[in-house]
C-alpha cells in the first residue's frame, strides 16, 4: 500500500500549528456552558464560530443545526471518489461549567499555555479533540496533494453533551439520511496514558431501573406487628442483595444471554496495559476491589455486564431509633450492558425475576426509565485496523486497546445509522475533565492532528465500499 | 380457701360507683399532656390531684415524686401482716395530646358518658385503669372487714409515659428501696376483647442497632468503576437481607441462644383465642403475613424474637437516575427479644456476624444505642394464678393468656426490683388509645374494680412471703 511520507504531514503541521492554536484559543474563549441557561447565547455563538471555521477549513457544507435545545454543527466534505467510505466524526462544542473561583489557577475561559500544556475549559473535553480534525484534514490534503479527502468526511458536533444530550437521539433520527455513514469516529474520549496510546473499541450500555415497594398502608409498630408481616425495606434489601450470587455474578436468570464474551486476544491485550491497581483504586476513591469472579478489574469495568445499587431508601432515617415496619421502600438500580445484550430482554428478565421474589403482601411497581445500548467494534474490523495504523504512524509505537465502562450517546449513532463506532481520543486521565485546571497536552494534540491526517488516507485506501 | 362472697364486693361497688365516676371525671378534666411543654403545669396538677385522692382513699403514704422531668406519684398502704407479699402497681397519669379539632365528637378533656361508655382522653390510657384500684382496695377492705389491705400495696404512677419515660429508669433506680416488691402489676395494657378476658404474661425486649457503611470517599461513577469496587448500598442490602434465612429465622449465629421456648400449654392456650387473621391484618394495615416458619402469627409477634429493618438509606434518592456507586449507606435495625435472651449477648452476636460479612474495602461503624430487656412470667407463677382467679371471679368466665409484642418500661421495674411483672388491663382494642374518641367501657372498668378487690385478697392468701 502506498503511503504519504509521515514527514509530509509533519512539516505541514509545523507550518500551521501556531495559527491552529490561535484559532482553538479563540473558540475556547467562548464560554459555551450548556448547563447554564444564561449562556445559551454563548453556546449558539460557539456553534456559529465553528461552522464559520469549518467553511474556512474547506468543508463545502457547514451548517448550524437547530434542536429543541441548543444547536449542533454539521459539516460535510465529499470525497468525489465513488468507492470512498463515509466517515462521521462526533464531538461536542459545549463545555462543563467553570469559574476562576472554583480554584482554577487561570481564567478558565482565557486559554493559557504553560510549557507544553494549554489550560482552558474545553481544552480536552471536547473542543481540542474536535478541532484537531480541522488541521488533520488539511494536512491530509496537503500531504497527498488531493483537493478533497479520501473519505466522505462528515462532522456532527453536538451542543448539549454536557447536559445529558437531551435532544441528540431525536436529532440523529431526524437527520439520519444526511448523517448516513459507514463508520462513526467518536472524538470525545481518551487514551490510557501519555506513553501508552490506545484506541477504545466499545462502551457499555445502561438500563436504569426503579423498584417501589409498598407494605403496610402506613408505618406500623414493629413491636405489635414485626416478625409477622412483610417489611418492604427488607424486601428491597433482599432484591438488592439477591442481584448477585456468591461469585458476584448477576443472579437474574437470562441476564447474560447473548453476551459477547471477551476473546483470548482481547484479554491478552488488556493484560499488556500497564495497570496499577493501587493507583486505579486511588482514582476510584475506593478501598478495595469486588467484582465478578474470574475477571480482572479492567475486564470487570470494560467488558462485563454489571448490576449496581445506585440508591436505596425506606423507613426511618433520622436520628435515634423508630421501631416501625415501614410502609414503603425504594430501589434505584442500574445495569451496565455489553454487546450482545438486548435492553428489552434484560428488562424482561429483571421484571420476571423481581415478580418471582416479591412476597405476598407487598405491592410493587417497577420502571425502566432509560436505556442506552452497548456498542463494540471487533478488533479485526477494517476501520479499526485503519485507526490503529493511523495512530501508530503518529505515535511511532504500538497502539493497544481499551474499552469504556460508561455509556454514552455513541450508541444512538450506532443504532440509528447502523454503523460501527470507534473511539479516537488523545486525552489522558490527568487532563481534568469536568474538574478545575482542565488542559490538553500540546504534544498529544499534535498527535491527534497527525492521526486524523493519516486516518482519512488509510480508510480511503483500506475501507472501500 | 375462704373467700369473701363476690356479692359483698359488688354491692360495695354499686353504692360507690357514681362517686367513683365523678372523681375519675374530675381527673380526666386535667389535660396532663406530657408532650406539651405548655401543659407541664397540668401534669403537675394531675400528680397533686392524684396524691390527694389516694390519701382520701386511705393510703397512709401518698407523695409526689420529682424527676428531672415531670412528676410521678407514689403511694403505699402497708398490710400490717408480716407474711403479706408486697405488690407494686404501675400506671401513668400523663396522657397523649388531644384536641376537639382532631375529629373528636366531644371535648377530649370534658368527659362524656354515652350509653355505657365514658369518652375522654386518658379514659383507658391510663387514668381509668389506674383509678379502678382506688375503689378496688376500698371494696377489698369493706368486703373483708379489714382496716388495711391483705398485701403491702404500693402504687407508682408515672408522669412521662406518653413521652417515652425518659426519666423513669433513673427514678426506679433512685427509689429502688421504697419500690421493693414481690410482684409488679402493670395496669397499662388491655385484654383480648370485651368477651375474652385475658392476662398478659410478658413483653418482648428490644435492642436497637445502627450500621453505617462507607465505601468510596465520594459517590463515584458506576460506569467507570461499577462492578469492580464494593458498593456500601449493596452491602447494606446484603446485611439486611442476610438477617433471615429461607425459613425467616434470624440467621445471626447465637441469636436464639437461651430463648425460652413456648410450652405446649401456652401454644394451646394462645390457639384458643378467637384470632381472626383477616381482622388482624386490617389492624396491622398489612396485606399479607410473613414470619418464622413453624409459628402462628400470634406466636410470632408475642413469643418469638425477631429482626426488623426499620430504615435503610444510601445513594441517590431523588427523581430520575444517577449512575453512582454511593459513598455510604446506613441501616437501622431492631431486634425484639424474648425471655432468656441477654441484650449484651445479642449485641455481641450481631456485631460478630456483621464483622464477618462486610467485605474488604468497606469501612463500617456499628452502634447499639438502646435496649429494653424482655420480661415473662411463667403460667404457673403463684402471683399470676392469683391474678387469673381474681379476674375470673370478676368476669365469671375463664381467663386466657396473651403476651405483648412491644417493649416497655415494665422491664425497668423487673430488672431493678428483681420482681416478676404481670399485666392486668381491662382495656379493649376499640378503646382508641392515642386516637380520637378514646373511651373506656364502664362495664369493664367495673370488672377492673372487682378484679382489684379480689386480687389483694387472693395474693394475701396465696402468695405469702
Amino acid at each position: 500500500m502506498t503511503k504519504t511520507p509521515d514527514s509530509a504531514v509533519r512539516s505541514f503541521i509545523d507550518r500551521h500549528e501556531d495559527a491552529f492554536l490561535a484559532d482553538l484559543s479563540d473558540w475556547l474563549r467562548i464560554p459555551s456552558v450548556s448547563a447554564d441557561p444564561d449562556r445559551a447565547g454563548e453556546v449558539r455563538r460557539s456553534a456559529e464560530w465553528l461552522a464559520d471555521r469549518l467553511r474556512a477549513t474547506g468543508f463545502p457544507v457547514a451548517e448550524v443545526w437547530e434542536t429543541d435545545g441548543l444547536p449542533a454543527v454539521f459539516a460535510e466534505w465529499p470525497s468525489g471518489d465513488e468507492g470512498a467510505p463515509t466517515v462521521l466524526v462526533y464531538g461536542h462544542h459545549d463545555v462543563q461549567p467553570a469559574a476562576r473561583e472554583d480554584g482554577w489557577d487561570t481564567d478558565p475561559f482565557e486559554p493559557a499555555v504553560v510549557g507544553r500544556r494549554l489550560y482552558a475549559r474545553g481544552a480536552a473535553d471536547d473542543k481540542g479533540q474536535v478541532f484537531f480534525h480541522t488541521l488533520g484534514v488539511r494536512a491530509h490534503l496537503a500531504a497527498t496533494g488531493r483537493t478533497a479527502p479520501a473519505v466522505n468526511l462528515k462532522l456532527l458536533v453536538e451542543g448539549e453533551e454536557e447536559s445529558g444530550s437531551p435532544n441528540f437521539a431525536a436529532l440523529v433520527r431526524r437527520e439520519a439520511e444526511r448523517l448516513a455513514a459507514d463508520v462513526v469516529i467518536i472524538s470525545d474520549t481518551g487514551m490510557w496514558s501519555e506513553t501508552t496510546p490506545t484506541v477504545c473499541t466499545g462502551m457499555r450500555g445502561l438500563a436504569d431501573c426503579q423498584i417501589d415497594l409498598y407494605g403496610p398502608d402506613s408505618d406500623i409498630h414493629s413491636g405489635s406487628f414485626g416478625g409477622a408481616v412483610p417489611n418492604p425495606a427488607a424486601v428491597a434489601a433482599e432484591l438488592a442483595a439477591g442481584l448477585h450470587d456468591a461469585d458476584r455474578k448477576v443472579a437474574v436468570p437470562g441476564f447474560y444471554d447473548g453476551v459477547v464474551e471477551l476473546t483470548d486476544e482481547e484479554r491478552a491485550l488488556f493484560a499488556r496495559l500497564p495497570f496499577d491497581e493501587e493507583q486505579w483504586l486511588r482514582v476510584a476513591k475506593s478501598h478495595g476491589t469486588r467484582g465478578e469472579a474470574g475477571y480482572t478489574t479492567l475486564e470487570r469495568v470494560w467488558a462485563r455486564p454489571t448490576a449496581e445499587v445506585n440508591g436505596v431508601w425506606g423507613g426511618y432515617t433520622g436520628p435515634g431509633g423508630k421501631t416501625i415496619v415501614p410502609a414503603e421502600a425504594h430501589l434505584k438500580l442500574s445495569f451496565r450492558l455489553v454487546a450482545g445484550q438486548e435492553v428489552e430482554k434484560v428488562r424482561e428478565s429483571v421484571a420476571a425475576w423481581v415478580s418471582e421474589r416479591v412476597p405476598e403482601g407487598i405491592r410493587y411497581e417497577i420502571a425502566f426509565p432509560g436505556a442506552t445500548r452497548p456498542c463494540l467494534t471487533p478488533l479485526d474490523h477494517p476501520a479499526l485496523r485503519s485507526t490503529v495504523r493511523a495512530m501508530e504512524r503518529a505515535f511511532e509505537q504500538e497502539v493497544l486497546f481499551t474499552r469504556e465502562g460508561g455509556s454514552g450517546p455513541a450508541a444512538d449513532l450506532q443504532d440509528v445509522l447502523g454503523a460501527p463506532v470507534l473511539f479516537l481520543g488523545i486525552s489522558v486521565p490527568s487532563d481534568g475533565w469536568h474538574s478545575i485546571n482542565e488542559k490538553v497536552e500540546l504534544d498529544l494534540l499534535r498527535k491527534g492532528v497527525e492521526t486524523s491526517a493519516h486516518l482519512w488516507e488509510d480508510l480511503g485506501e483500506n475501507f472501500r465500499r
